[in-house]
């Protein structure tokens, strides 16, 4: 038996790739995204009484997702290596690909949502949206079993001069916005985790990574758990 | 374009009808179902270090909802009749229809998952399960909306003679933790607004309704307020 459905909006975010795309974005609080919804659902009125809300609920695909083969454990980064079923992880390869995220609600524009605290990346369809609600949603004594192992490492952030020569040039009217988003999206390490730690020396790639952001791409150099950003260049465009 | 999706499990639970289903599992604590996960997933395999976690969250299909047409705006029970986006709630009712709850998860036995505090009839697909992440999914701050305009009102549930003597018979020995869940569900008013209130006394049934629960059909009158159990019987076995 199977289910069928169509997408009732899409996504514009802060993250032109699937690289570089947060985990959870309630930790990159700078994050956002617009959500376009589709006429089919009347959203002018299918959204009356939402911005009441500071929070939503976003049920999505993660179509980027190309494996279609079922994975039962995966290997999320925080435990460096070890396997764990799929389902006690919020990773993009569950049995069906779909994603959770609560975003915070920044604003309604007729039939656009303004959201930020987001982990999608651009063009992400999106299958539902709910108010969240404190009552039903709220469980303060909850138990996060292995994802309770203290906070993730991440990365100590820092820029070049040359970096930050770029940011002057690039994005003189929102640069401090643009910079803080940086740091909160690279210090959460956006590195495979094959790519990591011993393995780094070895990567195909040598330690830089290059990170697409709003319509820039980043170049970084990650030695010893620092990140420096190199330049900061503009983003070729690219076709939809 | 589509998504099309495979159940990963299907739930049994308390409720065999969507009568009386409560809206949020969470106002519920007493109800449980027990999750079948199916074998395309490798179960065992897939819930490996879930056990740690008090709560998932469960992603399921209204499957008995069977209007076809996009309702744009809904009537919730809250709002005594009035209109609201239907994007603003957590009605069935919405464009895809997806649910999503928080469950709190009791335990694991090979491929099944015990849960409780739930929403689901007995029967639902479901179409992904997530560890709660506190630190992800914990918002002390969110506003609700109009959800915040106070507690629903419910009703007060009270036991005629004969409903406490079909009891002795029928559940003698799990006998309170059926009553606390009946009167969970009751207090909840099942019905829908257009029975409620002023319109009660005409309703086509007049006051009384019967609420299918685990293997007991609850027969009840509710007349200003309060409900009150009439006889409790075996509920004739359907075939599924």
């Amino acid at each position: 038996m199977e289910f069928s459905f169509s997408p009732i909006a899409y996504i514009t975010s802060c993250y032109p790739e699937k690289f570089g795309t947060p985990r959870q974005g309630a930790l990159a609080p700078g994050s956002w995204g617009v959500i376009d919804l589709e006429p089919w659902i009347q959203p002018e009125l299918a959204v009356r009484g939402l911005e009441g809300f500071s929070h939503i609920w976003v049920i999505y695909v993660f179509h980027l997702n190309q494996n279609k083969q079922v994975k039962a454990m995966v290997r999320p980064p925080r435990l460096e290596g070890d396997k764990i079923g799929v389902l006690a992880t919020r990773s993009p390869h569950h049995p069906n690909p779909i994603g959770l995220t609560c975003a915070r609600l920044d604003g309604i524009e007729g039939r656009r949502l303004k959201v930020s605290g987001i982990d999608l990346v651009s063009g992400t369809p999106i299958l539902d949206i709910k108010p969240y609600l404190p009552q039903a949603d709220f469980f303060p004594l909850a138990r996060g079993g292995w994802a309770d192992l203290g906070a993730a490492k991440g990365l100590s952030v820092c820029w070049s001069d040359l970096a930050l020569k770029d940011l002057e040039s690039l994005a003189p009217e929102h640069r401090e916005a643009f910079q803080t988003l940086a740091e909160e999206t690279i210090r959460l390490d956006p590195r495979p985790v094959c790519y990591r730690e011993n393995q780094a020396t070895e990567a195909p790639y040598g330690n830089r990574f290059g990170i697409a952001l709003e319509n820039k791409n980043i170049l970084l150099e990650i030695r010893a758990g620092t990140a420096e950003i190199l330049r900061v260049e503009p983003l070729p465009k690219t076709p939809k």
